[in-house]
């Protein structure tokens, strides 16, 4: 007979098993699905997510959990079984406080939104979008209400990507990496692109540097695979089947930039330690956790000074007709250019962080009902204008460019920029710990570099809330400083000049 | 609240769509996976699969099968509601029938007796194999014993692929065939390949072919994929999403060949009435049927002197190296050589039948314990020299050339000889009624039998037995005549002229 840990084990692992098989549906859906199969496969995944849910909130999982518990408080902390059933039992408590109707409710009118969103962008039309997005908000308060009582409105949606973690926490951050930025890109601002960096960039080529450069940061062909889609992305089927995804196009070279994003959190999950397979703790500790990653890899090391020294040659190599006569330090400036710019996901490492800031005041005032829809934007424009000193034009530059708010995904704007702060923290103490780093740069190595984010961040998986992984990694808590200090030694004056 | 029916099929659905799930699962595995991700895979794909069986013996769906079937059967026997009760009625039944540990064991037993299958044909090693095969048979013989009371001890395992039909039936027809095919083939023995078919042939061009070739026969882009990978197959994961797989070699053309046939099967599940989609019927009626349909675009159609009329110029257009010189009749020669060889799945169209007749006559007496494991070799060799008048220089090229029997899969054999049968069969209805067939194939026109292959066939999915649709399509019961008829024409006198 299995022990009731084993038990317990074996239908966390049959859920994640499920859980898989729907990334797998989703991963193809956007990525090789011929067009004609949508209509059956939003089935098909409706149904494998449904029986994931059913089994996540089964009541045989509690009681196990309740035979389970008095041993595992006895087991250390760290261990995979302790850990195991403590996040176990959060995700069970979490999962079982909303009500199926509202989850399925939930699910279908997103769906429906999203589908509205779209043509509302389409069209720059916030009227049409206003009606959803009211109905997705009182969606979104129910399930708010399910998590009472709670400190602020908006902490029960953070929870949801960042476990454990409050708004007011985020609040003093964020405020201060405002009270920093508004300023740092007034001053770094620089409107005028290099003719070089339009090209053009012939695809094939672009797609030989990403795998060079993911083969590069470590990884081996047989774990992952990289293909192309709208909206890149990464997907984990297992520690050893990560699915990278990437865009190209001949105008320009942010495919580079794309691929070390997706490695970096692909690097994460494949480095997750294989005791954890298959368990709901073969994941990232929280979004930002993950986001910290692909930031680390993108911006902290793929925009550095010695980075490009290594890595320039190659690529002027392969695109000779346009990069011929650049200089290294002139490619660096260029893909480190300050530029104030509507839209957030073609934002520069400097003026994404206001992009989330302003999303996350926007989006407490309308959980809170301090913003009307009707109001959003008016206020929109109004905190773009202070922020980055511009005039949206219409809506689809504006208030209607993401899908977030149209999928229900509200809490998660934050994430993005936690984990700009989270990059510097740790990197702060990789240095430390390897000393020579910007050396290893320039000569192409990120062997040690890797080992070292492996072991101390990746390789624990879901075993800790992101506030405990900080705290043995950094030694502390959130800290927007090491950030404010990068940026400001980046884009203070060096690249300006 | 749903009517039992709704209900009935809600449920059926739901297991629908994990078997879609798992059909993905599969399909990535051996088109997309990376090679690491096998291990986790094969977890996720158990897991899938399991909660598929679970569902499909479900007390309640017999349950409600009792509530519906009196209204059932006051409906229409060819519509859709009677069809899925009864299917589901049968489906039921045969599942339940199957002890849960006897499938589980079955399943592990086979996966690692494919293992050491595949390890023992690379050694041409059968007593590596012998005892596995053993294993294997015993599983299969407590398999057989669920169905008792049976007229032969082989109808169980043919019911799993061609329900209803009966050991006896196939037994005469196959009798039949090898009283004509044995002389035939000897007639029509020709060992020289000319020396245009060995190419090369740029493997790019035969992808462009091969995508030419689908879409002339009735494939719309939006609808199917055309993938490599080592066994070519197909999968559907719903009628608008048809996944088609082959492979190329420089030194031959035979993927033109493959495409055809998977394209055939391809159509078949693309042509499924949309009314059946997500449901059991959602199928095809048989594995012979599927198969009859496979062989008919890939051999009756794409082996045919009109057919070569029309597509040769533009093979000779991608070739010009190769096939410049070469007249399409020669051509049309060449893909029709007679060829007794040692690998069934290289075998010709002629040869190939005798293949099949050898196995499935093997199989019967390895069942019925007539025939020993420590002999098959023995037996498999004297029954290769006395059909194909070879002499067998190892098992690899003998008896450990299929994986068929590690995967437990004894009855599939025989269907792909139905197969071809039937495709005669159909084959002669649809030319009465379409008239002048030949004169489109030769415009490259396929429209006309695609329309009415699909209202005739394949829109009926799994509606029907397979004798019950035969019936319909061609007015009788299974009958080798056409196709002997069809073998004598092409292979008595005209090719070999």
């Amino acid at each position: 007979m299995d022990s009731p840990y084993d038990e317990l084990k074996r239908r966390l692992c049959e859920i994640q098993d499920l859980e898989k098989a729907h990334e797998l549906l989703y991963w193809d859906q956007v990525v090789m699905m011929p067009p004609s199969g949508a209509a059956v496969r939003g089935d098909v995944r409706a149904t494998v997510a449904r029986l994931a849910h059913e089994k996540s909130v089964d009541d045989e999982i509690g009681r196990l959990l309740e035979q389970i518990e008095p041993q595992a408080e006895a087991m250390p902390y760290d261990s995979d079984e302790a850990s195991l059933v403590r996040v176990a039992r959060r995700d069970w408590e979490k999962a079982r406080k909303v009500p199926t109707e509202l989850a399925a409710e939930t699910a279908k009118v997103t769906a429906d939104a999203e589908d509205a969103w779209a043509a509302a962008r389409q069209a720059s039309d916030f009227a049409a979008f206003k009606p959803w997005l009211d109905r997705v908000l009182e969606l979104k308060r129910r399930y708010i209400e399910c998590f009472a009582p709670y400190d602020d409105p908006y902490d029960p949606l953070l929870d949801d990507f960042e476990p454990g973690m409050k708004t007011a926490e985020v609040r003093v951050v964020f405020d201060r990496l405002k009270q920093e930025l508004v300023p740092l890109i007034a001053h770094a601002a620089n409107n005028e692109q290099d003719e070089f960096m339009r090209g053009p960039f012939a695809v094939e080529r672009q797609h030989d540097l990403s795998l060079e450069l993911i083969g590069r940061f470590g990884f081996e062909p047989v774990a992952y695979r990289l293909d192309t889609t709208v909206h890149p992305f990464c997907s984990s089927l297992s520690t050893q089947d990560i699915r990278l995804t990437t865009r190209y196009s001949e105008e320009e070279l942010t495919s580079l930039f794309t691929a070390m994003h997706e490695c970096g959190h692909g690097l994460y999950e494949h480095g997750i330690s294989p005791a954890l397979e298959r368990t709901p703790l073969c994941d990232g500790a929280s979004s930002a956790l993950h986001e910290s990653q692909s930031r680390l890899w993108e911006n902290v090391v793929g925009r550095s000074r010695p980075f490009w020294r290594w890595f320039f040659p190659t690529v002027q190599r392969a695109f000779p007709d346009v990069l011929g006569d650049v200089e290294a330090d002139a490619f660096y400036r260029a893909v480190n250019r300050v530029h104030p710019s509507f839209i957030r996901v073609d934002a520069d490492e400097a003026t994404y962080g206001l992009h989330i800031i302003m999303r996350f005041e926007l989006e407490q005032e309308l959980i809170a009902g301090t913003l009307s829809t009707a109001d959003l934007p008016e206020a929109w424009n109004a905190r773009v204008e202070e922020y980055l000193g511009l005039e949206v034009p219409d809506d689809g530059l504006g208030v209607l460019q993401d899908v977030h708010w149209s999928s229900g995904g509200f809490g998660y704007f934050p994430t993005y920029q936690l984990g700009n702060v989270i990059s510097l923290q740790i990197w702060e103490r990789a240095r430390e710990a390897l000393g020579d780093v910007d050396a290893q740069l320039e000569r192409g190595e990120f062997g040690e570099l890797h080992q070292w984010l492996r072991s101390n961040v990746y390789a624990h998986g879901r075993k800790y809330l992101p506030a405990e992984l900080l705290e043995r990694v950094v030694g502390g808590p959130l800290d927007p400083e090491p950030y404010l200090r990068y940026l400001k030694s980046k884009f203070g004056t060096a690249v300006a000049a």
